[in-house]
């Protein structure tokens, strides 16, 4: 907590916090006070204060440890916006004739598949998992897994192609993506993960060079590692049928200069925020669909 | 709250919580104690017996009505994963011996931006909106925003650029995504969007076909909303590289048959599950690049 120079006569205490560009304030967390009764007051007076301030969105992060906070957070009616394993963001929008426009937080998972092709041979590089639902016969995909935040797509499967199969392999570019999904197809995932409220799934397919060949399971999770001929897996009664589509549209592809995803980085430099940002720009290029 | 039929000699209370598919347990958060120490009875018993039965992962997800329980939960192990506005999903791993493989929550925002060309007049549809970060100059980018979960990339943009600009247009294909991204961005971002944690963002850009042309302002986040002539907008000093550079690449495929990515949808029905999902397949085509 701090003494705030405010505009009126007498300074009122209330919460340090930080005052973004979009003129919203988020609370630096390090300084809450630990006594729910002493937040009480002085989240009364920061929201006052705010308020007379004319600011816009509370951004309030409440480490797991605080976590007996939340309830007098929510009594001055700030919602849950996001969480972490060690921490969950509130948020409180305070005009009060306006359409809140605070930015939602994330709602999608997002995975990348490695499509390791061995051109020579003509075989594609196919795990199963050790652990899949109860009931369900055992299926071949791709080696692959969840993209971190942060983390470009090529370097993900790059990533998880090597602890899954021990494959080192050579990031090509983007062949193709599945957006899961429709509005009735969300409905239906919600029974299927109920742990994932009803977020989305972008699943991204990567073509990547393989440089070794030698696999070595992932024992945790692999239950089988294998080269699989491209053209048994096109129609293989493990496989599903995304899977089988994309491995058809790769095999057709071959030496007719279809394309895949161009990949170059933009940089923007910020003069306002003082950095800068990197984006990945995917760009269609006309060159062979690689892998040969 | 129920009396369990467990497999030792004594009924022993636990939580009502169904199984899923890979052996973990979710709680149905409808039933949970309102108060915290009959909770913390409750909670302990049905770790236990958990455990007992060999379960892996337990779900709890706890209404912000009742977050008074979650410093009760903490205790007993569990963390944050994941976060609507009125309830906070809680996770905690049971087996002693072995890596957590319960899936993230997630990671990434996925926005929409509605590229929308007439043909004719060889004018895009570009906005300036509202509120900007403090002392950052005015900029035109397309009219767009956040996919919802569960929402087909191409009916958010048609959505979007509706709302934002009043125009009706029908969306023709995804003509290229960033992926923001590299980790050292990623850093980057975090100051930008302390909310967003450290959360990535994937943008991708649909192509849509107007289908009428009078502009209507959303005035709520929209300042101005125009039809720049496109090589304007290729080059104009308020446009981000990132956007120049799309509609540079655009105008350089007009007539000369570069790909679009076309879109399939395939359908899964699964016996284990019960269930049809339905995943939207963006793939190559060798069509001209429509929008003509």
């Amino acid at each position: 907590m701090e003494v705030a120079a405010s505009a009126s006569e007498v300074p009122v205490t209330i919460l340090a916090a930080k005052v973004d560009f979009y003129n919203g304030v988020t609370v630096d967390s390090t300084t809450l006070p630990h006594d729910a009764s002493s937040f009480d007051s002085v989240l009364s007076a920061s929201l006052e204060h705010w308020k007379k301030e004319g600011k816009r969105g509370v951004w309030l992060g409440i480490p797991i440890a605080l976590s007996h906070l939340i309830p007098t957070a929510a009594k001055h009616g700030f919602v849950f916006h996001s969480a972490e394993p060690a921490s969950v963001m509130m948020t409180r929008w305070l005009p009060d004739n306006e359409t809140c426009l605070l930015p939602d937080g994330a709602s999608h998972t997002v995975g990348v598949g490695g499509f390791v092709y061995n051109a020579e041979k003509r075989e594609l590089l196919v795990i199963r998992e050790k652990y899949i639902p109860t009931g369900m016969a055992p299926f071949y995909k791709l080696p692959g897994g969840y993209v971190k935040a942060g983390e470009a797509l090529g370097l993900a499967a790059e990533r998880e192609v090597e602890e899954e199969t021990g494959i080192k392999a050579e990031f090509q570019g983007i062949i193709t993506f599945s957006s899961v999904l429709t509005a009735a197809a969300a409905t239906t995932l919600r029974h299927m993960h109920p742990h994932l409220f009803s977020n989305s799934d972008i699943y991204f397919v990567a073509l990547l060079k393989p440089l070794s060949f030698a696999t070595s399971r992932q024992e945790e999770e692999i239950e089988e590692v294998l080269w699989m001929p491209i053209d048994e897996y096109r129609t293989h009664p493990s496989v599903n049928a995304v899977n089988q589509r994309i491995a058809s549209l790769f095999v057709e592809s071959l030496g007719q200069g279809r394309p895949a995803l161009g990949l170059e980085t933009i940089e923007l430099t910020s003069d306002w925020m003082k950095a800068k940002t990197f984006h990945d720009l995917y760009t269609f290029c006309n060159t062979d669909a690689k892998g040969n």
